[in-house]
């Protein structure tokens, strides 16, 4: 699994126990997977479709610096499975997993389109 | 299930494709599952712990308005498994469902603590 | 009065002080009287024009659970006014009252419209 | 009237028919009296307690700029009336008025308390 | 320099260290510089080319009253050329410093144009 | 240099010309600079000090994924100087250069303290 985004835990993204509210960090999971998703389909019409498996492990506090990491669990006709964990980057403690997040291709007019992936591309080979 | 909080969709509300941003939907449920449970448990401390099942039905676009229902699925000792709905509030459409959110009651130490609940019950009994 | 949208109150919506800043509070007031407007005269065209007597009556503070009730005062030929009053969930202590919320409603273009309603219907009923 | 704080009103600001969000609106003026208050009253534990008097006189759009004034009405005993209005920068239409805003003075416990002020004074004279 | 913007430090604009973001501030001086370089070329294109020297030389805390002032440097054929300075509006004391903000003149299609100021002006000078 | 966060543009990320707000970037990139600086300073306790040579090479617009990339210029006794690049993570085009930031190590009463590192350390190597 590759750990990519960072973030910084701010005040403003506790809940009123002082850590990291849980809304904010499914957020900051949706946007990964919805961009990841976006660069292994080569196409920005893709919508979650599917999560299933959320568990919370562990909390952060405000100074904390979380990276979430994304892997590919399978290539479906016009889906994409990820896998999900958050982790603390100084000790590398999990905070959330997400087991399943299912991606679904659309086309311009919202209607679901096979994608023709099969496997993960890195961006570097494609602009060779 | 009776519905509460209704949020009015609004431009900052959205991602690149123009609908609803399904992580901005995911911290609207968060909070109203934590407050659901805060009010039931009659305790500040709860926390999010498992969700399960999370299917994205239909988006919403700005201008939409929406409300979000929750229901009691079970009391476990120290936990609350909640049931999610989000539905258009004009039409009724289902947008997001969440099978089964797992919160858990902690004391202020943040340990796990039993709730002593086994039903709903209405402020108004309690202030009588 | 039927209360409905509820908030967690959280750091990020505080002032300097440390409790719930005003600001923030009118904030959601303005979009629940818009989303009650919107529904009740069934036109997504609606805009606050005059707000009257906004008293607060108490603050609320972070992990407080606050709700939001509107009730109607007066079906005008181009107008809805409402009343709205902010408590704190637990102890139904009110936190806020706005005796005079006039919404307009208007037509595609922007100008004032009559819109034709003269008493409260629930969804319910409608979509039968 | 003087005219200080200015904000560009950009996408997040807008509501579901593309113009200025009232809440949004209404919480940069409560921010801005409150600012006022504390600066005339030097000290730092202000509160908003009573609005009259909002008229929406027209609204904004993406793009606009628009700048907020504040003056004061009367120096209380405790309190502070102040009367805002915001214009159109570029073209010194109102946009909204607020003719009555009472501030009051608190001590450090949160209780009502005298602020001796009758006048207003500028910051350039108290540095002196 | 004139000072115009104000802004009160709340617990959302604080970093973990409990002080004011830094990122925070930039956005607002963005912001400042832009609608300023708006109002003096009498164009909505306008954007950000180039910034110098940023010097930060105080923080600031929840509750602070910080003003925002910016001059102009100089005018070019295309450009503008700001100064800014973010002080604490109580104590003067100056919280940061940003050299040379170079602000570019485009036309509608987003290409470099000529803007043919070459001194402020005001607008109730325009307004006459 | 290596990139690591990344962000998806979306409405409430620009300004009212339709492409990526400036002052929202150069927040993210405050953030990213400052946990990389705590990660490799092994301190929380670490501020943005002074930027230099801000040059905005194009815009980005809504659904664009931009990935921010730092790297190590100079250890200093106190300090850290960062290079930032961000750029668009489909077309590697590059979007923003701010060729020096200086972050200066604290202690926890806020004066500056040396760190002691001199090169740049990996989690993985400190975890072992």
């Amino acid at each position: 699994m590759r750990f990519h985004t960072r973030k910084w835990v701010k005040p403003e993204d506790l809940n009123p126990n002082g850590t990291l509210f849980g809304g904010r960090l499914l957020a900051w999971i949706d946007e990964e997977a919805a961009l990841y998703a976006v660069v292994q389909l080569e196409n920005a019409h893709v919508v979650t479709k599917y999560i299933a498996e959320i568990d919370f492990k562990s909390s952060a506090k405000t100074g904390d610096i979380i990276e979430i990491g994304i892997e590919v669990v399978k290539f479906g006709t016009a889906s994409l499975t990820l896998r999900c964990e958050v982790r603390n980057m100084m000790t590398r403690e999990a905070i959330i997993t997400l087991e399943k997040i299912v991606m679904v291709n659309l086309d311009a007019k919202g209607n679901v389109k096979p994608h023709g992936k099969t496997e993960i591309e890195y961006i570097k080979n494609r602009l060779k």
